[in-house]
């Protein structure tokens, strides 16, 4: 029971100061890893999926213990590579209320960014897989590393995989002389799912609109593998207070039939990093197993309730998920 | 100044996980002792009342450091009685917004359960007492704890004490052999103030009605010692956002007085375990020094403080839950 | 580039519970140092002022602690001075909801309220400076402490500063014999922006009157130096939520030209002591760069960002401020 | 690379205090998860073997934090059962100096020893494993968990895998009805590598002498399927300085040429616990891989790493222990 | 069974920096309570005797919290008193090899310092009592602790109380302009059972002797109520490492009949704070209840295990004590 | 008081484990800046000596973090420069006995390595300096690193100051194309102070010498400027006791009068990274103040001290580390 799904992506160290403390007060931090991907992994697995990440890590004891994580949570490292280098870093600073969250990235040059792709075995990894997902991170931290993307994405359509991609947009990435219209089209004419917002659209498949059916309706003409595109809006009343909603496109349905999420308050954040993964994660689950409405309405409310939860990760069960769509045991002690 | 106030019931360790951390994430647990009981007398104690508890500890380190908390918070332990055994303990793991606090037991069997209590002095326990309160988890325990319940119910009414019970009907209990109704209602019968919501009342009364007051009245025919009966009703906006009433019904009232509250948002919760017990104890030194409404507002000013407290316990003092209930000090910085 | 500012008072250690414990459950405390005027200047000088405070530790590692203190946090300690004696201290409990942070002080007798400041070379201190800041606790605290405060305005004066004050009475100083009617005109009459509210008037400057800009028109008739009188309005739903405004009179203006802020809701405080310094540093900052309004908006955005922060200092930079007054970055995760 | 090893017995939720500090003072317990075969098993996947842990955890999120542990370190958990239940606890209090070290176990009635193991398949567990690993606390349990061990190891008979089996006597246990002698023997009969000091051959094997090589002697004759006996000595200055030695028995050479490890001191203990089940997976890893002498010294110098690392796991790699052997490397800072 | 102990003296608050951080280096303290009679009071509790402390502790949440930690600790606070004024501090740095832990005092003008006790009722509070304990260190602090502690001495020696006083001659107090010649051969003359070393004579006694049993022999002479003198003799290899021994001088002996006792190793102190007290709580049991020699061995064996426990008091049992006495369970670990 | 001394270096964030606890098990790390020059000049921060470090630190709050350190610790950052670019780190693992201390370095490509300091004005920043010290990381770390220590050494010689510069030859450096007899020699003949080993000798001055003496006299003769060579012996007993003595050979004597410091037993080793940075800034400081022999054994004192306390700097006071040269205080509680 469970699927085969493989995801590919840098895990970063990441190391975010104590309670509420700016970077300029700690003297500690505490330490979890993270990745786009990995946080995809890690949240699918929790829900009995059959995950494993394809990534590098250092050949070192931070590297050991990443990978010690990642198989903590249930996602297999048979596919983890070690190479020479630095593990990517990410500091996080927890903002609340008109304080805003901060991150400083400390990722170029790591042993991921660096890594020779070229010898690993994609049919390997491949062999029984249902579903593999990436996201325009990867593409966007080195040559070596979209040349890897482009491989994988290419082996996953030759055997058949399901794949979806976080398009994922990030200007300050994207610093080793390639742009992402270079590189991102192609990617993304290997994807049937697409996370992507309006932003996404225009930096990423050059498709500039104000509407999201039309850019989606566009997107298709692009891109004629695409079955699925969807994005999460959020609102931010603070940094402890966002509001957040879902929307699916669907290529099987006329363009008057996006499905819309409810929207969540959500009043007490206590961490938002991850949340988008685990959106990621429920619509993936939800595409696997249940109708489209119901997938937008699982991934949400699994994006809800990872913002209660500290770290990158969503250790959440479908139960609890499942819970909350039907708005069960809200604020509930459970014995 | 004081009176004599005398709580019968397990006292558990409590291992909560810091901050909002789930069990999945935890290298370590935050330790106090608690028990419905105990916490009703430690709140009681804060408030200059004489209280002693009666329990069992297991002959161990453990056990004596339980011990030790009830006599820092100022509970007598002169009734403490050690036993081979283990400590009932239980794991607590806070929720925040959407996702709920959740509770893991691992009390059966323990020092308290497995008490042969027929040697206890119940006599020289109530010499001099004023009052005494017990709840229908300890007759849910085993068949030695409702043993120990009806004995020391039968003493207290014999020297004319004021019996207060706390039905608190937990499904998960009760696993010994019998059933509720094998064994409450003769304990409710030697009970003068009842805590006790619609489900309590049909589970452990065999009263069913959907209004608060008629289901009081019927209980009153049914047990005829009752002066009171009152119940909290919590709204759960989220885990970290509830809003708290209460209501107090009288035997000396016609059925048009039951006694309201007003409504508390409890906006920013710290820690909701022990929030029912602080309210009994502000309801018992109510009813001890204040007229009715006066006690059901005291009581409930004393739970919505407790809400803002980590831990079972309600340490706050007399001068807080007064302030709170004129309205007086709310959001000030006191200096 | 920045300004020379000066400020005299009293730095305590603060000594507080961790999470939101109560002084009755801690067993740690976490270390800080503050005093309403060295927060003003470590506010400025995170924008970059060069800021220098004039206060008294203790001869020993205590002492030496807070000054590193200062020191990290770009203070000059130059003009510190050592004494025999004690470090002030204050304890405090972070409150949540209805129930309100509490302070202990313990500061009597401090090496600072005891410090015979009659070698002090004021004149040398103020050499270049452009600012002196003072507040109304420093003449509470002891005789030989508003006569260090007398002397220090004077020279300000005749040396050309401008020169704020805090009047910040509080009842529970003013221990060693004097009123502060018999103290604080003087100091007032030296000053050139006040911060003041109306229960500082009636009781620092014997002004009764229950309209602000009718309380600042009679200000500036006793005394004529004042340029600007400002306050806060702070209103409390609980302690973990409260709204924040400002008002700023100008001398220059009629009557009718009181300036307001808006006001900002504050929903997750995490630390609402130093909210004030944290307002006058950005108004001393806004009157020394920008037009009055602007100094307004400024400085309630610099207080606003403060109650995000733990600890007495306000550590945001002048880019976080300015965003906040534009509502810029609200509730975004900055990377 | 690497062999496969089944282990099996219960593992334990540690809850240690930290520091120095007593039960009596505690407010917190640091958790990790520990057993005497478990530990073993996380011993040697740090050193690339195949592991897979045989165990029953309770159905919860407890014994799912097991569960991740146990996947962290390395160790397979496809044979992890799951059953109503508790998990066994131990509360661990770290000695210093003159102050000796004590465990509280709270481990009766758990999940694991109520657990009817009739339905495992032995045979799908033990395919294609060369090493099966027991020891005396499983058999001491309960009934069930002595009849596990038994088909355990007559199915580990039948195929072929070599048998440890530490005696590891303790008198607390044992409470089930059943005494060492009634049902240890048969299990020693069929185990190849025996773990027992003097009081184990005397409470588990009826054997009784003072000198060990006459002990190993006879052990041979009364269970003919032995092919080593070993034991650690201890000697103890204080809880944070012992000193530590082994000697090795083999079946095929003659009583005078029993192998003796040096001795090495352990000046700074950092965690004493799980030395011998350090001892014990340096032993398997050593029978594997080298010469008994070599062995044997392998597993001594695993053991006193392990002396230096909180926790029951020993978290080094075979480089770090061949290096003690050695003797390189020792109080280096490793860059 | 039990004796009735009371014991008189200041408690302070302790902070203690974390680990082995200097004050320069610490964002938090850890705090205990201790003074060195409290201490005395807190050890004999553990071991059941029946002990109330007197003090003053100021009326706020820091008194409390510190008459909660004598309550928690088996200790009567029912002559506790309650003053206006500070509670006395002290900063505890602790050392690690050549470097010396380190404390700083901020004792001065406590509410205990401070307190009138005219109305005390010594009557009352020795009623019943078999033993009282002072030290040098109240009459050291203010006139008004000196009295107190003069007329506490006059009580108990009439109603035939045993006293003990531990001289503990500290030259950095006896700042209120008396000197210990001008107090402390009064109170001496009161006192049975004197703890003192040759410091201690010559500043408190007057008696100069590089002898110690030629002193004990003239401090019998000059008062005759002395029936024991003892001190213990501590050798300091580094903070880390210090050899304790005692000797125990009986007036009933003759001059070559000092008792001495073994020489202890201490290597890895883990707080030598108390150690001196935890001596004296044993002697005060020993004498209670044994021989002198035995007294002598099992006073010595207490302070010894101190120096492995954190915090001022000594958490041991009269077990543990003994066993150590005897030598037994050292460097076990405890099951 | 006090002299000018310049430091030049690349600061780390360390960030260590906290306690014993290994890479594989830590989830937070403790936070300092520390590296080998600034490490010098905090120390000598701590004695009152005008110390400034040049060094770069990237512009973010990380840097400004750095930067907060260096000036808390009384260190001028008036000559630190900002650049893009990331913080060098390393990750360090405390050991115990048998087991080593560990560290991870992630220090390539850092702002300081990749910094071009072609436009740095060396004139203003040792105008009015006496002492310049630098050390063999630098030039390894990359080629503008190189440079930039040859022009600083440049000047410093023309403005007469004195240098010291501490060889520390690392293999794993060097990576940017450059062998050490490349560079060192041009750096070293600017150099007045050598703080040399053996092996630093070989690879860095190509002197090949089994003897100390004679290799410095054949350093006297290749590198005239020479006036002193020094270094520590470490014999490591384990990772938590070492002993340490020192050697001073200087130019103005003959080749039989090397000064030898004692030797220091180091038991309990609280932090030695840091302990040579240590020993170097007391023999600047001693051969500022002091003779020859006093200056060593003040620099190995010092160095001692350091052992004893957490983090790579030095926080010892003058007084603390004469006391230790003269044997006092050892193990004394200090009040």
């Amino acid at each position: 029971m469970g699927k085969r799904i493989i995801t590919l992506g840098e895990v970063m160290m990441r190391l975010s100061t104590p309670g509420y403390q700016r970077f300029l007060q700690t003297d500690s931090y505490q330490v979890v890893y993270g990745g786009a991907e990995a946080n995809v992994a890690v949240s699918l697995a929790q829900w009995d999926q059959h995950t494993a990440h394809v990534t590098v890590f250092p050949k070192n004891d931070i590297g050991k213990a990443a990978s010690q994580y990642l198989r903590q949570m249930g996602v297999s490292i048979d596919h983890v590579f070690q190479a020479d280098g630095r593990m990517g870093l990410y500091f996080l600073e927890n903002g609340s209320m008109q304080r805003s969250s901060k991150i400083i990235y400390d990722r170029f040059d790591s042993a991921f960014a660096n890594f020779d792709s070229s010898a690993v075995n994609w049919d390997a990894i491949f062999e029984g897989a249902d579903w593999f997902h990436w996201t325009g991170i990867t593409p966007a931290l080195s040559d070596n590393a979209a040349k890897m993307t482009l491989k994988a994405l290419q082996v996953a359509n030759d055997k058949g995989l399901t794949v979806s991609g976080d398009i994922n947009y990030r200007r300050n990435l994207w610093q080793y002389g390639k742009q992402p219209l270079d590189v991102m089209p192609e990617l993304i004419n290997y994807t049937h799912v697409i996370v992507a917002g309006l932003a996404d659209f225009e930096n990423c498949m050059a498709i500039s609109s104000e509407d999201y059916n039309t850019a989606c309706t566009q997107a298709k003409k692009d891109y004629p593998n695409i079955k699925y595109i969807t994005t999460t809006e959020r609102g931010a009343v603070s940094a402890s207070h966002n509001h957040l909603s879902a929307v699916l496109w669907s290529a099987e349905k006329s363009s008057k039939d996006l499905l819309f999420s409810k929207s969540y308050e959500m009043t007490h954040i206590v961490d938002r990093v991850g949340g988008g993964d685990a959106y990621i994660a429920g619509l993936i689950y939800g595409l696997l197993y249940m109708e489209p409405q119901e997938a937008l309405d699982f991934a949400l409310a699994a994006s809800v309730l990872k913002h209660s939860i500290a770290g990158d990760a969503n250790l959440v069960t479908v139960d609890e998920v499942e819970a909350l769509v039907k708005g069960e045991n809200i604020g509930k002690l459970l014995r």
